[in-house]
C-alpha cells in the first residue's frame, strides 16, 4: 500500500508529547519563536475581508516581489511568471516532484536531510535514493555522490536541516555542473535562507537558470502558520506548474499572500538573523563540552550532536530525556538511517534564557545517570 | 509522463480571460460573492499575531465543533480524532486518495463531475474510471453503474457540481450498500452541504460510518480564500492520515483555522441559503425559455445548461459569448465527456442585477447571431 513505508514525521509527535509537560524545554521544533514584521501584521490588518480565491500561480504583485529579492539579493534575474506560490513549502515539494519525476523514477537525497522529502516521493510513487554524507564532506554532496546512479532528480538543502551546513559554492556549482551533464533535474531547498551566520548562501539559480529552486516564509519571515512558500520552476513547465496548482490547491491562503507583501522589510529581517545568530553562538558553546558537535553551523537554526559518548539509541536517549527531564529534542532517526543512532538534533528556536535552563538540566541529567560510555 | 494527461481546471483560466474586461458577466466561477458571519471577521482580527503552527491535524477545537456539526446536523456520531482538517476541500481529496488507493487502482467518477477529482487522481498515480450520468437517472450513479467495474474507491457529489444534482437518500443507501459488498471505498464530496433548496442533503455517514466524508468552508461558509477543508476518515486510517498530514502541509493555515471557529454561525447561514435560494429561483426562470434545462437544482449555485439547440460545440459558444457580450460561463468539457459539449454550466455566484444584465445581453445576442440549428 502506498502509504505502508510512510515514517511520521517525528518532531510533530514529539512537540505533541512534550505539550504535555507545563515546564518543558523546547528544542524539538524548527519553528521561530519571534514575531514577524510589524508591516506584515498591518497588513494582515488592512487585509481582513478579502477572502475571496486568488489566481492559481499567486497573487502577482507577491511574484513580482520575489523576483526582486533574487534579483537584489543574488543578482539573478527570475520571470515572476516562473514563480508559483505553494501553501507552504509542502506544496512546493509536491509541485516539483510532480512535475520533474515520474512513477517510479528515483530521486536522489542526502542520509540524514529532511523527512519530508522522502515521504512526497513515496506518495507520489517516486523511489528515494539516499547518499550518505558525514562530516568527512562537511556535509555535501558531491559528484562523486550522484554520478552513473540512475537518478532523475535530487534534492538538496543548503542551509540544511538537521545539520546547519551550507554548501559552498564550488561544490554547488560542480554538483549542478554533473547533474546537466547527466540530465538529472536539480532541486535546491534554499527555505532557510538568510539565516546564515559569517556567510552568505548561494542561490542554485545562479549557477542554473532551470534549477528547482524553493523557499518560503516559514523561517527567515517567522511566518510558519501562513503556510505560505514559492517554487521557481523551468520556464517550460510554468504551464504544467499552473495545472497542478489549479488541480491540488486552487491557490495558497488569500490573506497569507496579501499579508507577505510586507515582508521582505529587510532592518527586521536583519534583527531575526542577528537574534538566531546570538543563540547559536551561545548553543554551540553550551554543549560542545557534553557531546561532539562537528563545527559551528553557518545557516539555519539547528545544531546536529552526536551523542555517541553517552549512547548508541539517540532515539531512546531522546525519549528518555524528555520524560526524565522535560527536555524536548529531536532524535536522529527522523532525518535517515545514516549514523543517525548517534545524534539528536537541538533547534535553536527559544531565547537564551530558556536554552540556559534546558543545558543546565541535560548537565546534570548526565552527571547523575548517563556516564560516558568510554 | 505524469502530467501529460493533466487537464487545467479550464474555469480557472475563464476567470483570468474575464478579468480583461471591466464590463464582465461572471456566471464561471464557483466562488460565493457573499461575506461571511461577522462573527468570523472578528475572530480573525483577535487571532492576528497567532503565527505559528497548529498540529497537523488541526485544532482539537474546531474539530470538536465539526464534530458538533454532525451530530446536529445529522444525528451522526464522529470522533473528532477522525477529522483532518485540511489545505481546502483540495488537499482533502490528496490525503482521502492517498489513503483509500494505491497506484494503478481504480477510482470511479461521475461524467460529468468536479474536474480535479480525475486530476488529483492522476498526479497520485490511480486510475480514473468514469461512468456516464444524465437527466434520465436524475445525474446518479446507482449500484448497476458500480458492480463489477473492478473499482477500489467510488467519488461521488451532492449537491453536485456541475448540475447542482442531490442523491435522493434511497439511491445514497442502496449505492453505498453495494461498495460494502464490493469492497468499494466510498468517498462522498459534501461540499455544498447546506445550500439546498426545498430538500435536505444527507451525509453519507448516516449510511456508512467508514465513508470517507469531504467538506470544507469555501462555499456554504463564504470562506473560499481561507483554504480550508475536512476529510472525516475511517477509524483504522487515523494515523496514517496524520502522517500524510505531517508531510504533504504540516497544517492548514492558522489564522484561517481559528477565524473558522466562528463559521457555525446559525442565523448567518440561513441567509445565505435563502440568497442562493432567490438566485437559483431567478436564474432558472430566466434562462429555462433559453435553453434546456432538466430540472430546477435542488442544491449548490450551478445550473448545467443545454445549449445544443444553438451549438454542438459548447466550447466554442462559451467562447465566442465571452469574447463577444464578455459574459463568462464555463463550458461542459471541463467537467468530463460524456455530452459535455452541448452544456455550458452557469454559477448564480453574484445578485440578481448582475445576472438580469448577463441574460438581456445573451438573449439579444443569441437573437441576433445564433438562430437556433432546428
Amino acid at each position: 500500500m502506498r502509504c505502508d513505508t510512510l515514517t511520521s514525521f517525528m518532531v510533530m509527535d514529539i512537540v505533541r508529547e512534550a505539550s504535555q509537560y507545563d515546564d518543558a524545554i523546547h528544542f524539538e521544533i524548527g519553528q521561530p519563536d519571534l514575531a514577524p514584521s510589524p508591516k506584515v501584521l498591518s497588513a494582515l490588518q488592512e487585509a481582513i475581508g478579502k477572502t475571496a480565491y486568488t489566481e492559481s500561480l499567486g497573487l502577482l504583485a507577491l511574484r513580482q516581489k520575489i523576483a526582486r529579492y533574487y534579483a537584489v539579493t543574488h543578482g539573478v534575474d527570475v520571470p515572476s511568471e516562473r514563480i508559483v506560490l505553494t501553501p507552504g513549502t509542502s506544496g512546493a515539494f509536491v509541485i516539483a516532484y510532480a512535475l520533474a519525476l515520474s512513477k517510479g523514477e528515483r530521486l536522489g537525497l542526502s542520509d540524514p536531510s529532511y523527512p519530508c522529502y522522502k515521504n512526497v516521493a513515496q506518495v507520489l510513487d517516486i523511489e528515494p535514493y539516499f547518499m550518505p554524507i558525514s562530516k568527512e564532506d562537511s556535509y555535501q554532496l558531491t559528484p562523486l555522490h550522484v554520478k552513473g546512479k540512475g537518478l532523475h532528480a535530487l534534492q538538496i538543502s543548503s542551509p540544511a536541516n538537521p545539520t546547519g551546513n551550507l554548501y559552498d559554492p564550488n561544490t554547488l556549482s560542480a554538483l549542478i555542473a554533473t547533474c546537466k551533464e547527466e540530465k538529472i533535474a536539480f532541486i535546491s531547498d534554499e527555505l532557510y535562507h538568510g539565516l546564515t551566520y559569517g556567510t552568505k548562501a548561494h542561490t542554485a539559480l545562479e549557477f542554473d537558470k532551470d534549477a528547482y529552486v524553493i523557499n518560503g516564509f516559514s523561517k527567515y519571515y517567522c511566518l510558519p502558520g501562513f503556510r505560505l512558500g514559492w517554487v521557481i520552476v523551468p520556464q517550460n513547465k510554468v504551464r504544467e506548474a499552473e495545472k497542478l496548482a489549479q488541480n491540488l490547491f486552487i491557490c495558497p491562503a488569500t490573506l497569507s499572500q496579501y499579508a507577505a507583501l510586507e515582508a521582505f522589510d529587510a532592518a527586521h529581517l536583519e534583527n531575526v538573523r542577528r537574534v538566531f545568530e546570538e543563540r547559536r553562538d551561545y548553543l554551540y558553546g553550551a554543549l560542545s563540552p557534553l557531546f561532539s558537535i562537528d563545527a559551528a553551523p553557518e545557516g539555519a537554526f539547528y545544531l546536529w550532536a552526536d551523542v555517541s559518548k553517552y549512547t548508541d539509541d539517540s532515539t531512546a536517549f531522546a525519549k528518555k530525556m524528555l520524560e526524565e527531564i522535560h527536555v524536548a529534542v529531536t532524535p536522529g532517526a527522523d532525518f535517515g538511517t545514516n549514523q543517525t543512532h548517534l545524534y539528536v538534533r537541538f533547534a535553536y528556536t527559544r531565547d537564551i534564557a530558556h536554552m540556559k535552563e534546558g543545558v543546565a538540566r541535560i548537565k546534570k541529567w548526565l552527571g547523575r545517570h548517563l556516564p560516558p560510555k568510554h
